[in-house]
């Protein structure tokens, strides 16, 4: 096996990242950017899918990414070179796995650090060639793919060339139907070439529709070559059959020398657009103009990225490069600011580029890409879950810090008066998802854990940049309550069946739907009695949404999960109903410690709001988990019942006093828990199971997460010593990964084998109750094991006289979901790197707390097993390319937008030692080292403001630089006044 | 380019048919039968996808054609072979084609006559070493794949061997889950391999679901390996990723020597079916039961076949083989009979091993094969839309001509009171289509030419063999009416709006569906105000078929074709509401004239027909058309309007001299629309367009079509002169195609490229219309020309002022449909053989009529054109296996299930001179050959008896053998009386 080597160089000015023997790796799976709507997503094998805007518009099938790996001898550039003289050798054919080793061949690969470009290289040692090309989005032109075959011999050699792209969809195909149905769409096709051209036009002969009418194809996509000496490309047209571009040419290569062409490819162009392009092509300067846009597509991309904070240059390249991707994918998601400063109107969110998360690798996540309207001017659009879209927002306001209030305000206006949030959020307001009869995967529910951490989050950082403007909006009435038709059962009926907690409301549901065409996006926020929307104060919103948790708390066990969706791993989803939740008992105990140092004035609430802190409250006196439950749970029903039958309206004065009490109670209450949760081994609890029984709740534990520990680590309650202990039980624990150097989500576990799984023990097979169903619901085997019957997935379907044997045989009990079933995303042994960089930006919080030395060196352990240092066959892609996970059996999956990105652009701000406090900057660096230096400097931006830190003289580099908080304002407000920092470090 | 030669073979006793280099043709894509629910196809390429009872469980993913024809890289067999020695070749991998050609390698593709078995072989002459495989059935066992590497050199050689199944799937994975998820589902598998065996269990760790419950994966699919010496397996077991079965082993090959080993594949084993496997691996015989099974299963497969007059001894090897396939395809559709001679309960039809059309080359309609219970015992079930079932039980009739008046029953009971059928049947009664509002390719409608022609065809069957009795059941009143909830409008409504004629009666529907449950599939029949089934006599039921056709008639235009569907080929769909068929029109004048000698009595029919009849009747003296639909369309509401308020259950007498009266008056208009529908070409038009206009009907004429010429060879009009002249016109016209000797469904035509497409012609471009619209729906390109928007993919949303323009540019008037704008199927180009055999047939019976000579060798040219003797290459495929179509760019397509089967199989007894004509069957060969006599003999079995045909030494050879009624009706009766019939012909 060849040696898989990884470095950075430099082609064109351009710095890639290339890999040496990538054919030795397992195919991986890249994502490449674009600085407008084209999208690229492609395999090391070569197979890819590109397009503009949405799958809905691709250049090549969008699959899913397994078949894209697979696709690449039937889909996307195929080369044939044959050397004259090698006539019965049938031509070189690089790239193909399936060519028997006559030539002596080495590849390489390489990605831009931009992200954008993707270089394939071939070498034939035997016959002194070399090929590549390169794929590289060129804006309004589309992609382009520049091919090169250069001549390494000292003697001029003769080419036939074949140069194809197979297998190129027409315009006017929807993924479903191209997925489902190509052997129909096929027939549909037709490849034409436009006479005395080599531009392919790709079409439907007609657009495939449910109705007997005409239905005329009036686009199409289109390839084209350029630069090619007397290419032909008559084999290009076709009908009824896959569409290929090919071109053939004889090419004479002097020794040494090499020949360049290009192909370049767009989508869906109509008559007028296809005119304008056979006069482009016709320019002579066609070739100049085209590598021009290549060159300003990279250039713009850099921008955004640079507006974002993205660039910086210090002495670790890998790290410069990883840093640039998180910020360019975190962009890509979450989106940046299109103007800035903000305008006071906190509704307004000037947000472009965005796109909600959506890979081959996800085929039931969609993106469509829309950032400018028809006229090529940028449009204002974002849409995301709302579990995902505040953690890219979050670490976008870092940058643009004066954005935070209104994102904390777009936060709080989506959130519902009886205390959760909605499925997803855009530009056009919010979505819950309703019950679609004749689609099985619809579900409705809340996720639970998110609001608190994220909102936290989001606090934080205004209270560290803004204090007083936050203290000012905790008594402004202004802050709305989204109207989602979902009821909550009484804490009675939640009890008996917490798995069939909510009640869709039909009625409202219609009365929203049915306000929407005149009030617009409004329509789904909550109104009073006059139609007008009803608004509260911000400390009602913070308290509405604690108070909701804490009416759902079981001491010793966590929040209970009974609003039907699962938390932040949504792969654990059977723990809905009967689990508990720690994780988001430790976020809320860190929440509860920040109203606490917030809220130093006497708030406004709402009356039912004051009404429902009390009847909590009132639960605090000793009692078992049951009486505690039961207290709150029923001040919950309360409160949810005033909210259904429509809220007063009146607002009443909660004393500061009764309000910090409350607070250091409940601090005191969730301590207890967390602290109870440790474990022997020195992890804590994550999730818990419940179980009502007569007098008490049984609580029972699971297996241990990471999650739980991220949880406590960022809760606040730990020592910096207690810290650095629990991360030293942690490396010793299941959940390390040795391999990867990181942690999983859960111990890798070792699933039963067939035979192994569906046995009956040997002392149950003479029990009455078996011999009663051996032969219908049990079956005896020819060696005498007993079985379920295979129709028997679970016992809902078994006689009750049997369902406790079926426990015996499966334990279901301990079933968790999905995430002890499967070997990707979060499941077994798998490495979540989300979570991993949660983990990270956890402990450096805690070194900014307390600088432990022990905590220091975990930093830089976790931090060197995510990976941008690492070998390529160790990572299994681009080692500065972010991705979703690490499964056992292959290297990392699923690339770009994770939000592993949002908490390593965080971190990065904490080893920068950039932070703020009270509205002032401070550049501290205290986790840096050598190595982060080049020529004795290190430059980045902040706020889009270059800073440099140059190494000092003076021996104690910790004390750093504050600016004042005038000079921290225009920072954050972007004027330019100060151009550029440089701080002596 | 290598000769593609084809040959009849014999391996190990079987007859196959071999293709030597057919890698030198197109892939071709391959069904594979079997005598139980194991179904395979696969491509030329070796990409396969094979299981059993449905798509959902398979053992390779079952994808479209085009999919599985490219997955043979990733999917199914792959062998290296490793010479030792050859180290550093990495060796040898048959059947891959992006090897490059370091060997001097030859292929060959064998398929069993019987059809249900393939062998793949390669020989590579450079090492002296040929590889072949073989997929067979082998019943309970699954499909087996032996393998045989012979050795073909004069030394011992040492082979490392790797040979494996890859991606095969696990058990418990739905067709659709796969296609769109396959990447999560690979999340799922685990591959296990039983210790110290070679089975391979292939799962999935747990079951998609869509609720957060346990979904334990009970079943796996299954592989193992027999007979590979100190095989090794140990690459097999995998989790995460796609199973693949890996056998290893260093093979020690003498000198001409060789070594076989076996895959066995099922789907779907429990626990109690894996313990069961591991005892049968065990067996030392067990490479002998596998072999047992692989021959039981052939046999089993020919003696069904043979039961349905399948099997031929002709001197023509390659005719008798097309004809078991034939007849092969034939029961695979349409199924046989369990038991005969039939009960005298006409209900009764046991038919098994018939399903639902469906291969993968047609992704909208799936399979379903059930031929036995849970105990393994043969079951009764049927399955078929209307269009297609009754064909296959056509041509199944030939063989069983007692169930002739059950099938006829089925057929009569299953037509509705307002005349039309419905969309499925069923061993479980009718189905037809709802509306699905969430589907947008629901639709409801009325297939009409089908009722008349293939009723017709078994009526005439009756008559032939059982007259007295079709006489009798004329006035026999135990035949029911369908009910299907559509409520064709009125008259006024339909000329409106001819393409929103049909009202789905809701209510209606749902009193259905509540009766299901009690009444079982006779809630679907028209119950009486007593709730009981309203019975008719046969008379009725066949006049309001009649009558209702009559009803739409439009002279000179054909029949109006107003019931939202179109008629046979449903790519012309969008003749829908304005097309008039003469297709119809023609089989309606063969059944006129059938109905005139068949009633000779005055018979009993409904008094609402009475009226019918009559009020129809009154529109034949002369006028224009318009004022004919108006007063048949009228009377057609009318009686319409008794059917849906409740008929009155009142029998009225036709005496027979009004019906006879009322035939010859009929038969004379509809023979002067004919004849008025001759073309100066010598062909007739198929369909017309229509426009009412305020006084008249305007017709417009369409291109040729085939249809339209085999309905006038059919109907009985043309003499056998004109019917010589027709197709002599047909071969000059532009419907044949000279490279395949055969004829397209419509004659090739170009369409406009896409520069030519949406242009506006130079003189309308300074209209002040268009000056007016230019920038928004018209847009002027860079050229000067100017295009539609490309939205507008028809009129419908443009300004009026603007569809003039449109239809100009686009000419939408003469879209027939989906026809005109693909490129397979029944699209351009394209001959769709069904029709050709639909053709050959009606020739046939214009020679039984007329013996012209002209026609004999007409005949004979198109019998060559559909090809057994063609060449493969020219063919596309084996010439003995029936396709559905051949389009322009591409060899055969869609293998298997075509409605060519049922025609071919009534044209060869006429071929072989079996008659029958007032219950007496006649054996008159006048159209056999010399070659189609081996040995001066030719046999066949009718009805299960043998039939000789021997030469006779006598001149007059044309004289042949009539039987007496009685031995006719043994022979009918198949009550084994008659043995054997020789014939000196």
């Amino acid at each position: 096996m060849k040696d898989v080597k990884g470095q950075f160089i430099t082609i064109n000015g351009e710095r890639f990242y290339e890999i040496a023997n990538y054919d030795a790796m397992q195919p991986f799976f890249i994502s490449l950017a674009s600085d407008t709507d084209l999208w690229m997503y492609l395999s090391s094998t070569g197979g890819l899918t590109c397009g503009r805007r949405s799958p809905g518009e691709a250049l090549f099938p969008y699959y899913t990414d397994d078949k894209i790996t697979e696709s690449y001898e039937f889909t996307g550039p195929r080369t044939e070179i044959k050397a004259k003289g090698e006539g019965a050798n049938g031509g070189w054919l690089p790239f193909s796995n399936h060519q028997q080793p006559v030539y002596d061949l080495s590849r390489k690969i390489a990605k831009s650090a931009v992200g954008n470009q993707i270089v394939f290289c071939e070498e034939n040692h035997t016959l002194g060639l070399r090929f590549s090309y390169i794929w590289a989005p060129a804006g309004q032109h589309g992609w382009v793919r520049r091919a090169t075959l250069e001549n390494l011999s000292g003697q001029a050699l003769e080419i036939e060339l074949t140069d194809s792209l197979l297998n190129v969809l027409p315009a006017g195909v929807e993924r479903k139907t191209q997925n489902e149905f190509s052997t129909l769409v096929d027939g549909y096709k037709k490849t034409e070439l436009v006479p005395e051209t080599s531009l392919a036009l790709f079409r439907m002969e007609a657009i495939l529709v449910d109705r007997a009418e005409p239905s005329e194809s009036l686009t199409c996509n289109t390839v084209y070559c350029l630069g090619l000496p007397r290419g032909r490309y008559d084999k290009t047209p076709s009908k009824g059959v896959r569409g290929a571009f090919v071109a053939e040419a004889d090419l004479q290569l002097p020794a040494h020398g090499s020949q360049t062409w290009y192909n370049v490819l767009d989508v869906s162009k109509d008559a007028v657009a296809v005119h304008d392009l056979m006069r482009f092509i016709a320019r002579p300067d066609a070739i100049e103009q085209i590598e021009q846009a290549m060159h300003k597509s990279t250039e713009t991309l850099k921008r955004i990225v640079a507006q974002n904070d993205g660039i910086q240059q210090t002495g670790d390249e890998a790290n410069d490069a990883r840093h640039f991707a998180n910020v360019l994918f975190n962009t890509m998601r979450g989106g940046y600011y299109l103007t800035y400063p903000p305008t006071s109107d906190t509704q307004d969110l000037p947000l472009t580029f965005g796109r909600r998360h959506g890979d081959p690798s996800r085929p039931w996540n969609l993106f469509n890409i829309r950032v400018q309207d028809e006229n090529g001017k940028p449009v204002v659009a974002y849409q995301g879950n709302w579990r995902d879209i505040f953690q890219n927002w979050e670490a976008l306001s870092y940058s643009y810090p004066l954005f935070i209030n209104h994102i904390i305000a777009k936060f709080l206006n989506a959130t519902t008066a009886d205390g959760y949030n909605p499925y997803r959020i855009s530009n056009e307001g919010i979505d819950y998802e309703v019950i679609e009869p004749e689609n099985p995967w619809s579900n409705i529910g809340y996720w639970g854990d998110h609001q608190i951490i994220y909102l936290l989050k989001l606090l934080e950082l205004s209270a560290k940049h803004e204090p007083e403007k936050l203290q000012s909006l905790l008594n402004e009435r202004r802050f709305a309550f989204a109207n989602v038709p979902y009821r909550l059962k009484s804490y009675a009926e939640i009890v008996a069946d917490p798995k069939n907690s909510i009640r869709f409301d039909d009625e409202e549901h219609k009365r929203i739907q049915a306000l929407i065409p005149t009030m617009g996006p409004d329509a789904k926020l909550l109104l009073d009695t006059n139609g007008q929307i009803r608004h509260t104060t911000m400390a009602d919103k913070l308290l509405i949404t604690l108070l909701t948790k804490l009416s759902n708390f079981i001491p010793n066990a966590g929040i209970w999960m009974n609003t039907l969706r699962p938390e932040w791993n949504d792969a654990n989803n059977a723990l809905v109903g009967y689990g508990a939740s720690m994780v988001t008992l430790c976020y809320m105990r860190r929440y509860v410690a920040f109203l606490q140092q917030l809220i130093q004035t006497d708030v406004q609430i709402g009356a039912e709001t004051l009404d429902f802190l009390r009847a909590i409250r009132h639960a605090y006196p000793n009692g078992n988990a049951k009486q505690f439950i039961n207290i709150v749970g029923t001040a919950g029903e309360a409160y949810r019942n005033k909210v259904y039958t429509g809220l007063s309206g009146e607002m009443q004065t909660l004393e500061q006093a009764e309000l910090q009490e409350f607070c250091a109670a409940t601090l005191h209450k969730i301590d207890d828990s967390i602290r109870a949760n440790k474990r022997t081994d020195g992890l804590y609890e994550a999730y818990n199971l419940i179980r009502f029984t007569d007098n008490d709740i049984e609580i029972s534990h699971l297996y241990q997460m990471l999650e739980g520990q991220v949880a406590v680590l960022s809760s606040g309650l730990l020592s910096g010593e207690e810290a650095a202990d629990l991360l030293d039980a942690m490396r010793a624990s299941d959940l390390y990964r040795e391999d990867q150097r990181s942690y999983m989500l859960y111990p890798n576990r070792r699933r039963k084998s067939f035979l192994e799984l569906n046995n009956l023990p040997d002392e149950a097979k003479n029990l009455p109750v078996v011999q009663k169903h051996l032969g219908t619901i049990l079956k005896q085997d020819c060696d005498g094991g007993i079985h379920f019957d295979a129709r028997y997935r679970n016992a809902n379907d078994l006689p009750d006289e049997l369902k406790d044997l079926y426990e015996q045989v499966f334990n279901h009990h301990a079933f968790t979901g999905r995430s002890g079933t499967f070997y990707k995303y979060e499941g077994l042994g798998c490495i979540y790197w989300h979570m991993v960089s949660k983990l990270l930006l956890a402990v450096g919080e805690n070194i900014a707390r307390d600088g432990n030395a022990r905590l220091k060196a975990q930093y830089a352990e976790i931090r060197e097993g995510i990976g941008s240092h690492k070998n390529p066959a160790e990572y299994g892609a681009f080692p500065f390319d972010p991705y979703s996970h690490t499964p056992s059996m292959a290297g990392v999956q699923q690339p770009g937008m994770t939000g592993q990105v949002k908490e390593d652009i965080i971190s990065r701000w904490f080893e920068l030692g950039v932070s703020v406090t009270n509205g002032q900057i401070t550049f501290c660096p205290t986790m840096l080292t050598e190595n982060d230096f080049t020529n004795g400097e290190l430059r980045f931006t902040y706020c889009g403001t270059e800073v440099i830190y140059r190494k000092s003289k003076i021996e104690n580099r910790e004390s750093g630089l504050t600016l004042t908080k005038e000079q921290s304002q225009h920072i954050f407000a972007r004027d330019g006044k100060i151009q550029q920092i440089t701080v002596e470090v």
